[in-house]
């Protein structure tokens, strides 16, 4: 099988997520691994690492997956990174979206390359039901669920908040609000009927954990319109019980086409390994772009201009026979 | 919005959810229904119905949905008609689907059209899962479970039992079948282990029942390999409980990235009215084929080759803000 060449650009959880995800694509070989810190120090499963500022120079690869935060990083590599590579990003700050597409679109079609932005799972595969089941069922309501999972906005959140050493928040959707939404008849759901927050949190050592739990609690826009709900543990018990990074949730439509004829699609995700499904999901929109751009398009795109073909290695006869 | 006019070629179930579905597109229009009856016999919700011989000359169609039946209908009917028109069918003999898509590519080919066949849910929405599930996780295991839902073919084969005047089969998935895949184990599974099939039999005055119940559970390739609940039941009984047409089911598959770190991503349907929903779907892919076509692309198409946008009548930009 033709063998394509992947660099992965930032060595966090995601990148080593990308590595393994790799190990599984029969078409695909990871070539180099950038990183900001001193290559010396990082350690892969066997790619060879090198500085960051050096990616430019290594043309010989067919496509780029960037594994760094939508905070600060992407905003300014991908653009950049476009210039030079087929890419793929898991841009997710949604308000930000049009310009960042904007700013990827004009560098990509500049240097004839594919960029593939905000692949992932949520911007991503549930971004791909909603599409999907708005479609086909134009008279209906999509509702998406998150969790159970962490939060990291959230747990940073809880870390600021005087008195506590160390905490997590994991976000969890209320089972009554799914089961209502799974009947197809559409309930107005509030912010708090949908989503639960749980917080396990170390406190600082002769900490008023009634305040703390308070600060949680009222904390405007990250709390104060859930239960929210404060659990106090042990450094140890929080090594030891919340160091897993699993997630999921749900995409639900509930759909009309004659008067009383209801119609439910679903689609939902569980995952042991949040950064490690988000990579898988990446490593296919790798595949994509880069047969997107050998047939000669260009530009910024997202999961919603990928035909789903260019995400598989098998032909177009072999999935016609085996998964049509 | 443009209007597309749009053409539907039989008038069965599936052609009056087309035009039900329809009445929900805001950009396509239903502008005539042919049937091979006599057109003065079939009674629309406002379209015209012209005689089937007659659709060659309506050219003023942008695309055309057929609504025959996969044995004998469309595989002579979707080659013809796509060298007219763009169109949608719901081809679902899956062992055909490779001379299908070749008769029909070469027709659609010649004539610059967009023929997307074998649309609908499965093949269809199942199709899609099917192959984004196993193409973000290549180490793993996909079930399908059909149902609860009324099987066709199964329905017609307890009828040819002698002492039987009418009678339906339910398709059911086993819930501890589907429990255990969820759990992402990837099981091994026997097909008596996945569905049980339970039948609502009417049987002729005077028959014996216990033979029909043998006749019906020992049958070869419909039902000896699986469980089988047969009840006998009045006519009235089934014209009452059993008239209407609801279907569903489910795409699960176990993937694991690491070693033992398991995901398990699921879809499912459930639907009160199978033909209007499974209609729905051909209405996005007509959608897609006048599309495609209007951006030069031609031949026969599945539901692998359509980018997700063109599924939807909002712009990319409104994707990307709203959806994304």
């Amino acid at each position: 099988m033709e063998q394509r060449k992947v660099g992965i650009a930032g060595y966090g959880n995601l990148g080593r997520g990308v590595e393994i995800a790799l190990s599984h694509a029969a078409d695909m070989s990871l070539a180099a691994v950038f990183t900001r810190r001193d290559p010396s120090t990082v350690k892969t499963l066997g790619a060879p690492v090198y500085p960051m500022q050096e990616i430019a120079n290594h043309t010989e690869l067919d496509v780029v997956i960037l594994c760094g935060g939508s905070a600060t990083d992407l905003p300014t590599q991908t653009p950049e990174l476009a210039k030079t590579f087929n890419l793929v990003d898991s841009f997710d700050t949604h308000a930000k979206i049009p310009e960042h597409f904007a700013a990827v679109d004009a560098a990509a079609k500049q240097a004839d390359k594919v960029a593939v932005i905000s692949a992932g799972w949520d911007p991503g595969l549930f971004s791909m039901q909603r599409i999907l089941f708005e479609s086909v069922l134009p008279q209906g309501e999509t509702y998406t669920f998150w969790g159970k999972g962490v939060s990291q906005g959230h747990s940073d959140a809880i870390r600021r908040v005087p008195g506590v050493a160390n905490g997590i928040q994991y976000t969890i959707p209320i089972q009554e609000a799914v089961d209502a939404v799974r009947t197809g008849t559409n309930p107005t759901l509030t912010t708090r009927q949908k989503h639960l927050r749980e917080c396990y949190v170390v406190p600082e050592e002769g900490a008023d954990q009634e305040a703390i739990r308070r600060a949680i609690c009222e904390m405007p826009n990250y709390f104060s319109d859930y239960d929210t709900v404060v659990h106090f543990i042990t450094a140890e018990e929080l090594k030891a019980n919340h160091s897993g990074m699993p997630h999921g949730g749900f995409v639900i439509r509930g759909g009309e086409t004659s008067s009383g004829t209801r119609h439910v699609t679903e689609f939902s995700l569980k995952l042991d390994s949040n950064p490690e499904f988000t990579a898988s999901v990446l490593v296919a929109c790798a595949r994509a772009a880069v047969r997107m751009n050998q047939e000669g398009d260009s530009g910024a795109k997202t999961v919603f201009d990928i035909p789903l073909a260019k995400l598989s290695t098998k032909s177009a006869e072999q999935l016609r026979k085996e998964l049509l």
